[in-house]
């Protein structure tokens, strides 16, 4: 197995909205897929409202601890939206008008232009600018902590411009195994599989579908061969009966 | 308004498959509402892999900031469902059997019982059980904490089950005008509303719907008198083409 140091990221999700459950949040999975094509493992991920502590507070603890840290939402034109200003404050850093992004704005509005929107382009002094082709506004990145839109479909441009600008290690690879049998009958197969593959992560979810009840084993690892052996000794020890089929994914 | 302190939550989701964006999890917003219903605000969530240092230490770091914690998550029969073990040794209790939820597992599987459904019965000594009526494992509450099924439909019925056991506070209630105008134009007008009606929280959502761009803009307080007089002032300010409808709302 390949000893490469695992790359980890946090996502802070910031807003109200997802907290009250007004708004259902829709990025974490897809953040966590990219990532992991580029080889960083989404390890923590915080959903905290809109209130400068608690923001600040969260920034700092997950910069410290993860090598990237991903932000989702506040930073919009409203009074509501605090991310960059807190962000600023969490680095210690000036906070205001980035040069680039007011040129981008002043553009883009024309006579449109309006306090509110150039709000948009103050960032925290020296940020790296992140382009946003779906609405211009764009976002940021200060050292090891990346700033982006709530909005899915900016915020899905925004990281794909911000993956490149990212040091990754090896994607996680994973086989995932449909067994038409409770989890809790293959408890110890299941358990002696991660045992006896170090280096594999073996998650098991149950499932109910219309009339059958199953389990989707699913077994995970950076070394794909691993994966494989994994796999491959795990299914040789069921009834044919009872696997279905596998799906191969990469999540 | 009422000047009731603010009853607190935190939702810590346990599970790699979330992390990993495999599952997609859909019982924040479901909890969020609920407890609202109830007067607790739900005032952050997290989302931890089904590492042990990481779970204790979401756990003793949002009981003690928070009046309630709620996990979901890593309770089922197989080796990395440690959610149960890892609340004990957060409080320094002893883990161990819970002779009711025996007694219950027992009973329901009959002769299917085997070792990996009864470790759904080991729990921190003293444990509360909650019960289970959709697949009687129960989850159970120590102290400020309450420990649920990550499936939503049984974490749904735990939820329920739960509920009567908590102290809330008065409800937070919204109201959501729909305006068809960009946020940025009306960015100074919301911030003034905010700061005019104290207590009340004002949030702005933009939306694309075909054809047509606005933003939702949500006005939020237990003080549900006051929220009508802040959306009553705001609708005065808006030309009648502008709003669309409002919706009346509890998130």
């Amino acid at each position: 197995m390949n000893e490469k140091r695992i790359v980890t990221a946090c996502l802070i999700i910031i807003g109200n909205e997802i907290l009250s459950g007004r708004t259902v949040d829709a990025n974490l999975p897809h953040i966590a897929k990219r990532l992991n094509d580029k080889g960083i493992r989404l390890a923590e991920a915080r959903v905290v409202p809109d209130i400068e502590a608690e923001i600040v507070g969260a920034v700092n603890a997950c910069r410290a601890r993860y090598d990237y840290v991903l932000t989702t939402g506040g930073i919009g034109p409203t009074h509501d939206d605090i991310t960059s200003a807190c962000v600023a404050r969490a680095f210690g850093l000036p906070f205001g008008r980035h040069a680039q992004a007011a040129r981008r704005l002043e553009e883009f509005y024309g006579d449109k232009v309006n306090p509110a929107r150039m709000r948009m382009a103050d960032m925290p002094e020296g940020a790296t600018l992140i382009d946003n082709p779906v609405s211009i506004a764009p976002g940021f990145m200060v050292e090891n902590v990346i700033v982006m839109a709530g909005v899915p479909k900016i915020m899905q441009a925004m990281l794909e411009n911000v993956l490149p600008l990212m040091q990754g290690g090896d994607p996680v690879v994973s086989r995932t195994v449909v067994v038409y049998k409770a989890e809790s009958e293959m408890a110890p197969v299941l358990a002696a599989l991660e045992q006896d593959f170090a280096g594999v992560e073996v998650g098991s979810y149950p499932f109910f579908r219309v009339g059958r009840y199953g389990t989707s084993v699913v077994i995970r690892s950076a070394d794909a061969a691993l994966v494989d052996r994994a796999a491959g000794t795990f299914i040789e020890q069921l009834s044919t009966d009872d696997v279905e089929h596998e799906i191969p994914q990469n999540s």
